[in-house]
């Protein structure tokens, strides 16, 4: 199995958070995003979209990190990353799009770009506008933790789950852009228990081999 | 079954075409996003995110049409949205998660008021930005399907799923925004067959009971 990704990329962390907490070995591809990997014609004969995560098992290439999830959970079930219940799973399932769907796609490599190229806004704005999209998923992943008797010492009961593997790169990403999280208590709790449990802290950006030689 | 909802919403789009696929009866509640009726007291309380569409089942709100879908997926697994096979089913979700994660979230109303609002954006550009984002998307989604023996009539094979659940609404919107598609043989080819489909068809926008009010 092999995982093409980048230190610094949330997906790719999503990802190595899922293996890890599946206790999957998996050998790491570097696709350097700083330098541009991910748009050369080498890397999008693996994926047309250019962008990381991608995982290779056997010959088959996966895409995206929410669909690459669902695939770990449905061929290694234990331990689970969705509880028992539809409706459980889709409150999970939920608390992980408001994060994958709502917060990241705004705030990632290409969106950034996108507003100091052709849109010409300064580091302020664009500091500005990564907060404000942190602040808008934030603002409803925190009732929607505090407000429920299903949120345990995890996002969803006692276990980590699909919602918690979301959780925690958004806040890192959070933390580097200077976010205010002590709005959150909820958010700030569980991703402290995350990052005592070693499937996430491993997964860490400042832990991964290429962490040193490029930041 | 009660569908929060709002005519031009993609997502509420998606749970439409969902809901009708399963031959699943339904009330419709309108939620008037141009009056800002999300962002009221009244519908924070059904969904403290303020965004369309939630579905209301018994007394269980479900938010997040990606985790919606799997839900109704999964009490109600025939007509089938994803395919026999791990890896198939991979595919599909990652076909859906590059509308819904990379496509979508960035051309969304919140997002294109603050283009114009904080951002100072004209016209011009916020038009150029949303075309951006979909060709970006397209370029992936394009070849992803051109070049695989699974694509069929549909996305995957010749009965719809989730893919293409999500394609449509996506097509819809960028023919609004006079996007090439010229480009995208196999996209158009889909969208045409998703089209001739009642499921399809009786879920657009133009047909809904607040179309007329409201455009």
């Amino acid at each position: 199995m092999k995982l093409y990704g980048y230190f610094r990329s949330s997906a790719a962390f999503r990802v190595r958070i899922a293996l890890n907490l599946k206790c999957l070995a998996y050998d790491t591809e570097l696709v350097n995003l700083s330098t541009g990997q991910h748009l050369s014609d080498e890397f999008r004969r693996v994926n047309p979209q250019g962008r990381v995560p991608a995982l290779v098992i056997n010959d088959t290439v996966l895409l995206q990190s929410p669909a690459i999830m669902e695939y770990l959970e449905e061929i290694h079930p234990t331990p689970a990353f969705l509880p028992e219940g539809a409706e459980a799973r889709a409150r999970v399932r939920a608390l992980a799009d408001i994060i994958a769907c709502d917060i990241h796609p705004l705030n990632n490599l290409a969106v950034l770009n996108y507003l100091s190229g052709p849109l010409s806004a300064s580091d302020e704005q664009k500091t500005t506008w990564y907060r404000h999209w942190v602040m808008e998923g934030f603002n409803a992943v925190e009732p929607l933790l505090a407000g429920s008797a299903d949120t345990g010492r995890f996002c969803h009961g006692d276990a980590p789950g699909l919602a918690d593997i979301c959780l925690v790169p958004q806040v890192f990403n959070a933390q580097r852009f200077d976010c205010d999280l002590s709005l959150y208590p909820t958010i700030e709790r569980v991703y402290t228990t995350c990052m005592e449990h070693e499937a996430f802290d491993a997964a860490q950006p400042a832990k991964q081999p290429e962490a040193a030689d490029i930041a």
